[in-house]
């Protein structure tokens, strides 16, 4: 029997956790007008994404890209059943996601001292430390509370991650009281059999459905990542970028987020049950491609749209 | 146990057939000058790849760009230990392959009729009595003859095909006396799911060493169909292009090869052997890139070069 004949929950439906707005978006050194960014938003609302990362209420000095978060949120239409989310580095992020209606916010960490360092200029420790008010504010509001831990494989200064050491930072988010944890291959290294010994680890000590995958595409392996995170463990959460925009400042050559078209795609030609249409993700991810003036990286973007449906082997 | 950790023939090493010179190029419609190919193909016979198909003795109307393989086959150096090979379409092809010292030659069918039809207008069933003579008078001067089966998941025209359709389509090729059957997911739609449907009907049949798996990366899944071809059917022989050059002019949409150091940089990060040296492939791959003024598909060449070593998890 293959892993996919012996997949179990074939039928529950993936969350894509649309990320592009944010994560995309945030590595863009030309600023994209706040209209353009309401247009982006907006397009993916319609694409069938379970939750759409909008914005960050971080300091316009460190992103100036998403200066504008609070008056991108004010404008956005929010669908019903879609999660409008925010990602939040402190107190004083937490009263601007506050004011601007966010019932969902991210917080972050790593599983790497170094990146942390560079990344956020303190300890893992401090990290949490300093979140712990954000996360205690947020859940007396009812917001859900999603805790990014980044390098969960490997990290562009300290090389291999050891699963022990993601378990580590996951218990100490999890006892600040985050619902969610969303694993991170930062760097985009990753290997199927990486993702296979860290999920071999994560997944006995939480519920399934509190854990997402975030994969990056600079290696090439993103798809087949989560191919395996699905298909072996029963992951139904995924990070992922229209277009595959994205990278990251603080990991030398990272390129971008997986691409949302090519994991709906992969996943839905495996299987699985998804509600996203990838032809709506590669209208919006084309848009946001023309304000930016730059190739989309996904591998759907570029064949012909009438070409991407997909006829099942019966 | 995870699929990677029961793999039996890790220290096996994997056989990349670079095949850029030839599937690769013959979709462009710029004409490479001689030179630039015996370039291509002299870079490319230091990368470490087992073998390279350097041409196609087609008709020069059918495929322009490869009319001068003849000259090609003259020009370059060939490497001890490295197969250089040609694509032949009759027996007309396979005098140009003698004169030219050929060893090994490839010719081609596939399993669906329609693609057959518009690909080299005949049926299946003609295009194998039309070999015969070909396989005939190859192996009567001890060449090695490759038989590539196109559409062995997927029809650009007929949808899903069937893994029985394959077999049958293989027996023919192997009953003519081709030594080896090289399995293309010619429009590059196939999930993993559709590669173990088919390896499981045809690995119990063929001896593995005489198969190689040829996979299009139109949808992404390409890196993902050849980590479980590997890792799940212990196949070691791939076929790939430098810098993911390629695509088919008869199958619509579809893209190009799965890029050949994409392939060895996941197929090392999941403990695969390999003699492959994947900057060495960038670096033929960015040369004829430049000479066809086109950004390259794979994602290795997109990311700085340092930035490619595998750090392994220990």
């Amino acid at each position: 029997m293959s892993p996919s004949e012996g997949h179990s929950t074939a039928l529950r439906p993936i969350r894509i956790i649309e990320v592009g707005p944010r994560d995309g978006l945030q590595n863009e050194t030309d600023i994209v007008s706040t209209e353009a960014k309401v247009s982006f938003v907006n397009a993916l609302s319609e694409t069938g994404v379970a939750e759409i990362e909008v914005g960050s209420f971080v300091s316009s000095r460190a992103v100036p890209q998403l200066a504008d978060s609070d008056e991108v949120f004010r404008r956005i239409e929010r669908l019903p059943g879609v999660i409008y989310s925010a990602l939040i580095p402190n107190e004083r992020g937490l009263e601007r996601a506050r004011a601007a209606a966010v019932t969902k916010i991210a917080i972050f960490t790593a599983v790497s001292e170094t990146f942390t360092r560079r990344n956020i200029n303190c300890t893992i420790g401090e990290s949490i430390e300093r979140f712990r008010p954000v996360v205690f504010g947020a859940k007396r509001d009812d917001m859900t509370v999603r805790g990014y831990v980044s390098t969960v494989t490997h990290c562009p200064f300290e090389g291999a991650i050891q699963p022990s050491q993601v378990l580590e930072v996951m218990r100490q988010l999890l006892d600040l009281g985050v619902d969610e944890i969303s694993l991170g291959d930062t760097v985009g290294k990753a290997a199927p059999r990486d993702i296979r010994r860290l999920l071999d680890e994560v997944v006995p000590r939480i519920d399934r459905s509190r854990l997402s995958l975030h994969v990056h595409d600079t290696c090439g392996m993103a798809v087949a990542n989560v191919l395996t995170a699905w298909t072996e463990y029963s992951i139904e959460a995924f990070d992922t970028a229209a277009g595959g925009l994205g990278g990251c400042p603080y990991a030398p050559g990272a390129s971008g987020n997986v691409a949302t078209e090519d994991v709906v795609y992969a996943l839905r030609a495996s299987g699985a049950s998804l509600t996203v249409d990838e032809r709506k993700v590669i209208a919006a991810a084309s848009e946001i491609g023309k304000v930016l003036n730059r190739r989309l990286s996904s591998r759907l973007a570029q064949v012909r749209i009438e070409q991407t449906a997909y006829e099942g082997v019966a």
